[in-house]
């Protein structure tokens, strides 16, 4: 955090920051956790009246408030942590309320839609979209927790008018919550986060409802699943909205990964099929091979 | 464990009786771990020379041995704890040298062929086909660990001709490991386990075949994965060896299986393609409340 010490004067530093943020679901409750008595004030934008003093007695927040536009044009930095599609809308609704060169920053799951509409931000507001590649299944404030950035990838996508001093500050809290910041261009993050992301929350779905669909003629199969069973489903128990926008804003990419992946799937089935002992296992060994590789690299 | 002071007093106590465990990979050194030091004598029966002092210096067995048909000859409890078609062959080439009475017990991961192979044991050994839903991607004796087991299902699958006694026997096994004993018939295991294990398997593979394949473009894929692909795609690193056996021991089911997994996310994909949002939205909802409810089961 020695890079400040070379910007010029003006350019603000994190501790000197009004950080507000909008939404206080899992993503925007912890960033307080991990921000707030660090920053010289932290402000939570809520929807519903009693999530004002929910905010404020857990402690993720200095303040809490329904005003979304009076503290947007107050705050130094606005970070928008709703599903995507109310990222797009509040672009629009509220970014323009943001005081000369605030900052914007949004952590939403697909980057195209959303830094195709921060570039029609005006231009007195700094426009940049974010994606920590974080979360868990269960949502909302009770399940945030301070320390949920650590050792994640925050991918960044500075827009072309964002300046130095924006991405400065925005790298500067990124690494204050110990995240890796990576920078990767709105389109292709979407493409990548369909495959690595998307996909594998529409494989799980699909393989819970077989599950379920076996569930309904014998029950016992709740009882013989295991581990095995509860990691390759677990995020089809992740907030239906929340996917809803991403897959929704993210079309194309999905229908492309899971076009792939159908066929590959049906590659390790013809082989199972024939009893292509040989072929199959190589396949298999070249996969087990590809995950233990990515294992280590991942931890 | 009160229910042995019901018994005849022929039948034998856990704590009596000489186990011999074949196999110390995984499982059978897991296995050895729970009950070295409470049974009689545990010993560990290897196919590698160096195994032998291996399993003995890492003390999940008491002795270890390369002779199989000596120690099968002298244990009360036989435990095979190998691949299935290792288990296979070990039932037709071992089975027929224990001693009069003595338990034959697998922990093969399909049973409708393996129970079918014991059906053809001699009269003087006792079979049983068991299958603890456990497990984990790391292989070998040195990924095993004390109490792998806990809270485990362990199916269990008896024979017609197998005794009450051994039946009682093995169920002090499970329970003394602190795994929950579940009776199923051989081939209804092998249905249900092949959607919630071997489909599982595949489709993990599937992912990370399509994902290998992305990263063959653009690495940055790997740098943008995070929790959501480590847990739907772990058990693609599981031990090859292991899952051709599974694979090829239930290819019906399996193939069955996957069938019906491939119209579930065909019907999610095409809710997509058509953006049909209320029917796309009630479907990962039911699904979401589905994977909920097992959670809560399962935990």
């Amino acid at each position: 955090m020695n890079e400040h010490n070379e910007r010029q004067p003006a350019a603000m530093n994190l501790a000197d920051a009004h950080i507000a943020i909008v939404g206080m679901g899992l993503m925007g409750a912890s960033l307080g956790y991990d921000l707030q008595g660090y920053c010289r004030r932290v402000t939570g934008v809520v929807r519903r009246p009693e999530a004002v003093k929910e905010a404020v007695l857990a402690g993720c927040v200095d303040d809490a408030t329904l005003d979304a536009r009076a503290t947007v044009a107050e705050a130094d930095l606005v970070v928008l942590a709703t599903p995507v599609r109310t990222v797009l809308r509040q672009i629009t609704e509220l970014g323009p309320h943001l005081r000369p060169g605030g900052i914007l920053l949004d952590m939403g799951s697909t980057k195209g839609k959303i830094c195709g509409a921060m570039t029609g931000l005006p231009d007195h507001v700094q426009g940049m979209g974010g994606h920590p590649m974080c979360g868990k299944e269960q949502a909302g404030l009770s399940a945030a927790e301070a320390g949920l950035y650590k050792n994640c990838t925050f991918v960044l996508c500075p827009l072309p008018q964002t300046t130095v001093e924006t991405q400065t500050l925005v790298s500067e809290l990124v690494q204050f919550i110990g995240a890796r910041a990576l920078v990767v261009e709105p389109e292709r993050h979407d493409r990548l986060v369909a495959s690595i992301s998307h996909l594998p929350y529409l494989t799980a779905c699909a393989l819970v409802a077989h599950v379920a669909a076996v569930g309904e003629e014998d029950a016992v199969v709740w009882d013989v699943a295991a581990s095995g069973f509860r990691d390759s489903s677990r995020v089809a128990a992740s907030d239906v909205r929340m996917l809803m926008d991403i897959l929704l804003t993210n079309r194309k990419a999905v229908l492309d990964a899971i076009e792939d992946y159908q066929g590959r799937l049906a590659v390790l089935r013809d082989r199972l099929e024939d009893a292509d002992e040989a072929e199959l296992r190589i396949l298999l060994e070249e996969i087990a091979g590809a995950r233990r590789g990515w294992r280590l690299h991942y931890s």
